[in-house]
């Protein structure tokens, strides 16, 4: 055994049992366990806290971990010929593949340990890119950009502009898709924001990120990674969507539009959820297949419109039992252009907040409402409340759910700063951010999956 | 037809097709429509834009809209003897019964339409009760009365004080269960304060709503109603709980534990969802079923312990890109004494939130935080922003969620004003808000139902 494998996360009994079985990390093994036998290539553990588990890369390109117990028999079958982090030996390209682009702003899915140093580096090239994942090369042309290196909670509205603009840029320049490599965070805001700033879009945008990083047992890296390629070079649409587990299986992965779109979990891979919507796609086994018959088509002659500004003049106040109105009244005198209140059930506030927003609305500011049980759709017509703040002059975001609604929010008034017209384009369905009233209601999931954390 | 069907809300076509049948509100009559056939009371309509449905009161307390075509006949079988909302009379309370505490504070499942005025009334008296639901003289000897008529969005901390301090005085004069009805809007909010302010309990405390009024069809407050009874009266838990259509189908009602539900939808009768749980129990048929091992006894022997003090003193920030961090130091300002942060993911917020972070707990401000995702678990200890929020002295609410967590936040602080021991507090499993970490992950619903509103 080799410094290199001691500087893996390996300790104790597996250390032990690896260095018995003369594996280092990189080879390829097999693992006997249970009746069962696991191949693929021996990868370093980041989590130190544990010394019971190998992590293995499988064939598919899915971790695995798997406890050394006494009966457990590990064989070095192989000297592993990838992952190469340190010598990046892309792999040839093939001209008949569609071009993709992936762009890169930080988050889980573009860290990684260095294989030999054991550090996490957080930056994603081209070369980073097909060590882990060398599929790609099957299903395009990949290139790729870093564009931030930073955690998704980091992201403001500026950095949605720029990159808006660097979409614009790569899609002028021909690609047949774009991926955005991104921090799960705010993954669902970021969708939204890109789904307003780039209209009329000819090819498809999907983000991308993972719960676990690719040196993890049960990592989604590299499974999204590969669905989001496929679903941005190969899918019939062309719209700003997440593509994310669709459940904790790790065979089918959902491609959700951009305002559709929610981080429900902290920590599962489905946690991305459609909120009053259907995917519009699955990835499975590599097919793209449709869920609906309602989405903008990809067509290369549409000529993008892009429309990246975003107001910072823009607060969310959530409504609770006890809420300080002056809290609204403080936003205003900040100078504060919209704020989006998260209401109640059907779209209601207490009463005690009444001045406050009516002092909002006297002073030009668009007051939009949103409720907080996230699925549904507001109704202010159903109780005094509602019709109170109706006339008050508070406009009700029907379907959409406080995040979307919050974005669309900044974008409308990063086109304009008349409160008349700004209303008027809130309620106009820009980027299937509203739902006809007859969608399916499906929210959530069922099972079990084990916390990784 | 008297007049008193014609102030009754049915119009037009329906109007006339009851006059030719001789039926008005009160009768018993039988509707045959597509080779099915429904008997039960013809009562009222109190949306005036729909012309083109009669609303019968079914045997089983459920009340059905049923479209009146050429074809349907209506039939007059009976004058009706209930509800009777105009003469009170009580049916004959039987001893061997429980004693059900019905305390009423207003929303949907209070409100009614008054037979004879057509007037919606917001009261709740227990002959109003036996008129509408008739059935809970075979579950209990019920007694009402009435706390506050308040639409639930204008419920504050005082309000859940008070509330407390009324249910400990029914729970001395020998109560076997409680039951509150409240609007839904902040049902959670009020029963994760009555979870920490009742502690200790004899008998378990139910609280229930309606997401449509009884006069509606598909109005879920007699099904509702019956099961918080049941729940009430005969469970053998001891808790807060909330009492809920399980599924959008009327066969069973689901009782969740206080601190781990949530309201996520609009309008379905199936809203409330648990978070990180399962239900206490499912109310089916008039069986009170177990869901679980885990919960606190009922016991006439035990003492209550009432701690009915919440601090007004507390504020919720839910974190987003672009949130202008001052909005913590203005809370710091007025006085604020503990903060609660709704964090993205495994528990973060921006980097650039840090500054009035540190200041706030630098000035004894308790600032905790939970995670925006609703479900799952925070863990800081995953990522560098994590980690430097637990250097801050941010303290993770592992899997409460937000609301929950801010009734916490609000009733520690109405305990101690010593930051250290609120901290201490804040940690300790006082009402099942944290689940083990094994706990089974189940959210959501599956199907459709048509919006009423």
């Amino acid at each position: 055994m080799t410094e290199k494998a001691e500087s893996s996360g390996y300790k104790g009994e597996v250390l032990n049992a690896l260095r018995k079985a003369g594996c280092e990390v990189g080879d390829i093994i097999r693992v006997t366990a249970g009746g069962k036998s696991y191949e693929g290539i021996l990868i370093p553990r980041s989590e130190s806290g544990d010394t019971a588990h190998i992590v293995v890369k499988l064939k598919s390109g899915y971790n695995i971990g798997i406890r050394i117990k006494p009966d457990v028999k590990i064989e070095r079958i192989g000297k592993g010929a990838k992952p190469m982090f340190a010598s990046p030996l892309l792999p040839e390209q093939k001209p008949e593949l569609p071009k993709a682009i992936i762009l890169s702003t930080g988050g889980t899915i573009a860290s990684r340990v260095d294989y030999r140093s054991g550090a996490v580096r957080s930056a994603l090239s081209a070369s980073d890119l097909y060590g882990v994942v060398p599929e790609l090369a099957d299903v395009a042309r990949v290139e790729t950009e870093i564009v931030f290196s930073l955690y998704s909670e980091n992201l403001t509205q500026q950095h949605w502009s720029q990159l808006a603009q660097k979409v614009a840029e790569h899609i002028a320049q021909g690609a047949d898709g774009v991926i955005i490599a991104h921090g799960t965070d705010t993954m669902a805001y970021t969708a939204a924001a890109l789904s307003f700033a780039l209209q009329n879009l000819p090819v498809p945008v999907i983000l991308v990120g993972a719960q676990r990083s690719s040196d993890r047992p049960s990592s989604d890296a590299a499974t999204n990674l590969i669905a989001a390629v496929q679903a941005a070079t190969k899918a019939p649409f062309a719209e700003v969507a997440i593509a994310m587990h669709e459940t904790v299986s790790d065979t089918s992965i959902a491609i959700t539009r951009g305002t559709k779109v929610r981080k429900c979990h902290t920590s599962r891979r489905d946690t991305f959820k459609p909120v009053n919507a259907t995917p519009l796609a699955r990835v499975n086994n590599g097919e793209v297949i449709m869920l609906t018959d309602e989405y903008q088509k990809r067509d290369a002659t549409k000529k993008l419109i892009l429309k990246p500004d975003f107001s910072e003049a823009v607060a969310l106040v959530k409504f609770y039992p006890g809420l300080d109105p002056a809290v609204i009244d403080w936003h205003v005198e900040k100078g504060c252009k919209g704020i989006l209140l998260e209401g109640t059930g059907l779209g209601h506030v207490s009463k005690y907040c009444f001045d406050a927003i009516r002092n909002a609305v006297n002073r030009g500011v668009v007051v939009a409402l949103a409720s907080q049980c996230i699925w549904g759709r507001v109704n202010m017509n159903v109780y005094d409340t509602g019709r109170d703040l109706l006339n008050l002059g508070v406009i009700p975001l029907d379907d959409m759910f406080p995040e979307t609604a919050l974005v669309k929010l900044m974008w409308v008034l990063g086109q304009t700063s008349d409160a008349a017209e700004a209303k008027k384009l809130l309620k106009i369905n820009i980027a299937g951010e509203f739902s006809p009233r007859t969608m399916l209601d499906k929210f959530g999931v069922e099972g079990e999956e084990a916390d990784g954390n």
